[in-house]
């Protein structure tokens, strides 16, 4: 870990200036679970009457942690409040039965010093998958977390889950309803391993808005479908990926169902949360979008949208700066989705890279390989066959990410 | 090109010694498509009565000589003999319609200088995406390599043929029949963007035996499936993969449907070849053979054998000698294959390393990184589930593989 001591290129200028949400309440400490001189676990406390969704990921070799959110996240018990509780250094992933010991006994701690029922703290673990979870080390220091808990301490919780994050990912968003304002936050973490269906991705989102657990549901799962499963870092998954909302009420206003200023704030904030992750991919030098246009139909889109982001030949073009869009092409082709070759149209930002089955008249090396020396890369891909379109984002991949994941655990 | 001075440390010790097989001839010559000082095209020419058979890429945006030759695999006509003529240098793949224009072109030429029929004449192309070919070099080569063949130029032609390759890739097996001997011998090319379903792969088979051509292609069709279609090195796909079988009967010597001696010496002939391609994986310094045992079915086992070689998390672990079995534990749970968590064990070589959901009792890091230090690494996952199996085969993710991507056209 002490080797990644310099910040993405990628990283925003700032951890943004995030207003307390009314019901929310952070604590951190330093547990010691791996990491020296660093805090490694974070505590929400959610004031009674908060309502809690969320969407997991789909590894059939998934953490106890997000079995346990799983189950609970269905109970529609909000009257006595709630909390989560998240430790970095360790995934208590593939641990076997001392994986359920590790999360009821965090979670049982948790219940028991801040007087919540049990069913309403959740839990997630990040980090290296495998070794035995030193719960203790957790337990020891809720005491003292319950007791410095603070409105204020949302960067501080942001740092507190980071495992290879080079910043911590915060955002935040006003929207104005006909009742008044109401503010939605959020903090996320993930670097490598990222990919659709949820990766090493955690992501916790605040809201002082009154909503009821269904209707949150909803928003969170068709939301999270175009932004947090529409990235991905390395094509990988991982066996921990949480994105958690909780809705407090505080503000008095009350959100229904498709309220569409609710719904773009929510997205526009998911969608900041979602590119600071990938922005932070590891060893990342350039932010791709990848956008596809009229495929045969939107699962088409999504297929030839993952092949392109997931092919390590366009990754690596890309990180050298290489117009290499034959690497497209094959992605494409590849990707089993539909696709005619002399229909579709490839273009690098508004340049017309190809056409008609080949290169495009007023194409040329020289513009194209002018345009890849921008940071953000956008990549379009016209299929000219039906109305299936998607946007995904990722990184490309350099030697960085090699040296990173080649000695992770040294 | 000229940057990939040093040979792959996985490459065989050297080129074996191949016989000539009767009733094939080879040339070679440089035309100058796009590299200086060496060989780029390969001419091989089938006596009449030769029978062949291929199996080609099934990339949606193939290359036009790859649809010409599916076309012309279907015809029946051997009494006239036929031809193979393969460029290095530029893959006339994604040239619009003046892909079909050089690759009618190349053929039409073949078959005036050798006087063979157009339908009978194969071609290949490998090299950058989306340039115009520059067909005329071929074709001006033409007339000197019909003058120059040799029965002997098999270990020429297999260096005419690559691309990023570090080392040219023959094999030779002879089977011995209840009528004598007959002999098989091939050649492969492709380094980058081999993934199952084939990728920048083309291989060239040939034999004395007489075999009709129905048999020829059900013997190739399946062993290529357990093959070709069972490695990887950076899971990409190219437009242009192709594997013909050429069996010229000259050995007079017949060989019918399931005759087992025969498959088996084909099988291993293919698996050399095969392995020979992943050893020359771009970057590659390990070798790795995956297998996967007792998964729910042979689906189920082909998606985790692929979700495990494809992982660059997996990939870059053993680049660093890392022992990280908790990312096989991650690229088990992505796959979307059907796997239980206390079920699944996982052996690096004969150590047991995970079972009953947690690291085995005898497993320790050590044990894991000394075995990390081989240049062959075997992993086994059973899956305890049902009788589905496989093996496949791959490479680790070196830092080499980016800088020999990130800069391939310049």
């Amino acid at each position: 870990m002490s080797k990644i001591e310099k910040v993405s290129p990628l990283a925003p200028v700032s951890f943004p200036d995030i207003p307390a949400i009314k019901g929310v309440n952070f604590s951190t400490a330093s547990a010691g679970i791996k990491y020296q001189g660093r805090s490694d676990v974070m505590l929400v406390i959610l004031d009674p009457g908060t309502e809690i969704a969320g969407v997991f990921t789909s590894s059939s070799t998934r953490s106890f942690a997000v079995i346990d959110c799983e189950e609970k996240i269905h109970l529609k018990d909000s009257s006595l409040g709630a909390a989560i509780v998240v430790n970095s250094g360790n995934a208590n992933a593939f641990t076997g039965f001392r994986g359920k010991v590790s999360v009821e006994a965090i979670t049982s701690a948790v219940s028991e010093v801040l007087n919540i029922p049990q069913s309403r703290v959740f839990s997630s673990s990040t980090g290296v998958i495998g070794e035995e979870m030193p719960h203790n080390l957790v337990i020891d220091v809720l005491n003292k977390m319950a007791a410095d808990k603070s409105e204020h301490g949302i960067r501080e919780a942001a740092e507190a889950i980071m495992t290879t994050d080079t910043y911590p990912k915060g955002s935040v968003i006003k929207v104005l309803t006909d009742e008044g304002e109401v503010t939605i936050a959020g903090i996320a973490k993930g670097s490598g391993m990222i990919a659709p269906n949820m990766a090493t991705m955690l992501v916790y989102l605040f809201t002082d808005a009154s909503i009821e657990k269904e209707v949150l549901q909803s928003y969170l799962s068709v939301i999270n479908d175009k932004t947090f499963n529409s990235i991905s870092v390395d094509g990988d998954t991982s066996t921990s990926d949480t994105v958690l909302i909780a809705a407090t009420g505080k503000s008095g206003i009350s959100i229904g169902k498709n309220q569409r200023n609710f719904s773009q704030g929510l997205t526009s904030l998911m969608t900041d949360l979602a590119h600071q992750v990938v922005r932070d991919g590891e060893g990342a030098s350039k932010f791709v979008e990848i956008n596809i246009l009229n495929a045969k139909n939107k699962a088409d889109a999504k297929t030839l949208a993952k092949s392109i982001a997931n092919s390590p030949l366009v990754k690596t073009a890309i990180a050298g700066e290489d117009p290499n869009w034959g690497r497209i092409i094959m992605a494409i082709g590849k990707s089993g989705a539909h696709a005619e070759r002399d229909k579709l149209k490839i273009f690098f930002g508004d340049i017309l890279v190809a056409e008609n089955g080949w290169v495009a008249p007023n194409y040329s090396e020289e513009l194209g390989a002018q345009y890849m020396k921008n940071s953000k890369i956008i990549i379009s891909v016209d299929l000219g066959l039906g109305r299936g379109s998607t946007t995904f984002w990722t990184c490309d991949f350099t030697s960085e990410y090699i040296s990173i994941n080649s000695d992770y655990r040294s």
